[in-house]
């Protein structure tokens, strides 16, 4: 990835506590050479800001936005309200709840503006940074490519180590 | 209640088809003779609105906000993100999940912005505008003084029925 | 849409008892001039044919599957495991269970396979048809603009009806 | 605060093994200036002391009542069955169900009744607290200020510190 | 059952609208000979009432309190904490959450204050008379009879219709 | 309590492992100077000695049953089935349900068959003894007043310190 | 099936009401030509029927026992406690919790004694006599021969209607 | 068991973090003296040799398949649709669910394609290995006889430890 290259992707959560969560959206992109972009927005604390990040995505060059949130996680359909890109929600696994509350404050949209939702915590975030890369790479072969060694690299490591034993 | 009272009490709701539920709010505070304001905005499809509307509230005389919403509800928690007036969420009951995703989504706000949440459905609309007038009632005597007949009649109404099989 | 359009979105479900759900991806792609493809692919009881369909989907030039199903919802995840291409999830609302076993079986992905999950039941459906155009749309502007259009018309319906009396 | 401000708002709880929870309201109105008296007050293992307590609670000038329990939580409900003052229920996280039972146990009041419930834990107590200081402010302006200055400082946090990584 | 005997067993719920699901109880104490009161007491609304009918329902000659009621159920767990007598608690099936409010509400009960919890519903009402019987049983040989007959007459008319289908 | 007093209480567990959680329930009865008997009868493994155990209780003069089991926690339902007398089911906590699932098979019980379910874990098998103490107190003025002597220091406990922050 | 086919496969359930449900299982069973038995067997109401029933099935030439009961559903891990044969749990579909309560009491047996548990309500009688049949299959290869034939129809079945829309 | 018996149970899991869970079937087959297969296959990462691995399980002389997952647990329902031997489903207990995703996944399969389910964790791992067991007993009277005396040792170690306080 060339360090010109304008990032596509916005990775956005709503607190810094999220972060060890969302890094590993962030891991997967820098795997597959996708530069992004990364801050924290917060719904409930900076929502002027949110307003302003999501109303402008568009104009600001992004295609996907990975939002991550835990408890009453506004964050990914708040952000879904100002913008026709794809928004990707991480629910960020919570303390009491263990990220029930995050799954379903993201999940459950009405008819009309669009999260789509990953796996609660770490997994949901590496899966939501592979998914933006995915959208991408409808339009970037060299990305595919790169995608599609990933996957196959994958299903080697597992066809590599049959026997759980050893 | 005169028809120059300004509203104090603001109820707002995502949709209209969350009135049926939402009406209760105002059955009540029609009872105790408290004007409101009533409003249909919707955190997703006019976030614009909700901005202003809840930015502006201290400003337009309101003293409480009620909210109702369902599904993956953030009107409570996105008013409550733009006002210090205090909040008061109605999870409206949705049809797969029968208003648990409601609830979780208002309930489970982080630290710092507060909403307070009444029950799933009717009941908890009824409630929250019980509440807000009970909330205006601390600086109101007269208002305080028809919260407290309407307590009594209701003890009263289960008083003089006390056989149920009647 | 020109009728010679070749399809990009491909909707998948799992019976043909889920298309009432389905049916309203299909009725958003319609209403958004997106061409898309209908078929019932049933993991557990065609799962050759999933894996080919999957399996040759980018061959056959699609960018996105919309997948629904309900209960023990293996269809996003299995045609995910066969394709680099983004797969929406939609979670069929189930008898017993009302769809939270669909909603979990198909979100909870392990870290390196991504469905993007949208609501239980119809609106997840058409927020799936909505999201794969907004993904289309990151490289067709005349789509990006049928979307806002969508969008600025949604929000005015709500802007139009303030007041849920009437 | 002066030492002689008569306390308008209670915090009480079920058992001493709340406070670490319920602290969390007292630092909210520490920090916001507001006096509050705390008590211990069991509705299960002191009910007359729950009846005397809420029954003279507007006698005894206070405005708004903060109520912590867990599990089977009838406090909140219970407290605010003897007075019109707004109660606010905090479901303190229980060691088998993680706070759920507390906090259906608070939330799901019958029509008539009412009680405004946070979030479970922490956060939700802070937020009792921050609320209880909102519902004041109505007819306070200094608190008003210092409620709004509280709020700029903690989105001013979010807003010095965007990128999660540092 | 004689006329003059003085009821043992007192059964009380939260609303009228709670009769259908404890007319069970009331039922198969009729069955079983056992004298019964039954009153409508709120927790809520009548709180005064319901303290001075658990307090003084050991000098009343009760000896057994069956108590349903439904959402934030606090009727059982009050009476308990006003009584030593053994309390039954029924949960009433619940609109929203089809009583698992009502169940958490009634059985997570501290140390200390005792609520023996029967089933959602109907089913619970009817086994919170038996047992309530089953509980006078211990001191009352006839009584204990009759409930052998009743056990042995349901046996009986299970193993008189092994076949299903006909 | 003397040491020639044949135990009206059986408390029974469905393994060794769950005595750290049924020791409550001795450990009150044991301060109420109620006698019980302790033995371990699991459902699964040791249905014939249940059978047994369960079919001869009231011939070997116990008066009420504390049965505790976790998971598929079938030990207090079939010890019902075969005895008229009261049977109280404790939930013990589980491991991956935390006692979700030792409740639900505990407390929802087909009418007829009849079991007084307590809290999950440890406070509810204190109940649980406690119950059965109650139980014994209606034709038992000595117990009843050391439980009345229980309940009482319970209550000055509470009262003794009623500020948490000492 | 030959009418002296011996059945090898038992189908019982703890209720007539379970019927509708059950009939499942056996018309399975029925189209795959596996001769079956049905009857009623109460865990709660007959108990001792269910272990003479359970304790006696080797003997009487069953090779695997199909159980289907609701609630606290005790029927399956009952009989699997008095038999090695493989026992199928159905849980069937309860009123107030919708089978949750049934599915958590069969599936969740301790370690040495298991329960096959299949899906809530009739999809999981179906699927319990089918794999009642995939059992005996092993040593039976007509039978084999037809749930291979069955299970190529129902594929064959899809595969004929690909478009949900006609 | 000979070094030669080509094993009819295979024991398959999605990841080698699932080997301590699964190894408990491993463990109880070992000690039945049953041979088994044990292999990594997963349904998200390697569908083509979960495919071809069930396909050809029935040629390659399994009886039996035991197959755990976690999560969105796919592996036991796909490998149901490809092979008419009786498929075991163990739900690996998840991180933020404990196992409840993994639960649904695996026993909400639809009519049809059937999957016996166990118990959540190692437990049922256990049984399902043990159940594999009882499966194959039906044509080995010597399998039979080990079950049926590991039975007999699991209910010695109970009868022969009565008092759990020791």
């Amino acid at each position: 990835m060339a360090a010109t290259d304008k990032p596509k992707v916005a990775i956005i959560m709503g607190s810094k506590s999220d972060w060890p969560t969302m890094k590993e959206a962030a891991d997967i992109l820098d795997k597959l050479g996708v530069a992004y972009h990364v801050e924290v927005v917060s719904a409930h604390r900076t929502p002027d800001k949110l307003m302003e990040f999501a109303g402008s995505a568009v104009d600001n060059g992004f295609e996907v936005i990975v939002a991550g949130a835990g408890g009453a996680a506004h964050l990914p359909g708040m952000a879904a309200s100002k913008t026709r890109l794809p928004v990707l929600g991480v629910p960020v696994q919570s303390k009491a709840l263990s990220g029930q509350d995050s799954l379903l404050s993201i999940v459950q949209m009405p008819r009309g503006v669009s999260v789509g939702t990953l796996a609660i915590g770490g997994a949901g975030a590496f899966n939501a940074g592979l998914m933006a890369a995915q959208i991408l790479a409808n339009s970037d072969a060299d990305l595919a490519a790169r995608i599609d060694a990933f996957r196959e690299e994958q299903t080697k490591t597992i066809l590599d180590g049959p026997d759980p034993r050893v």
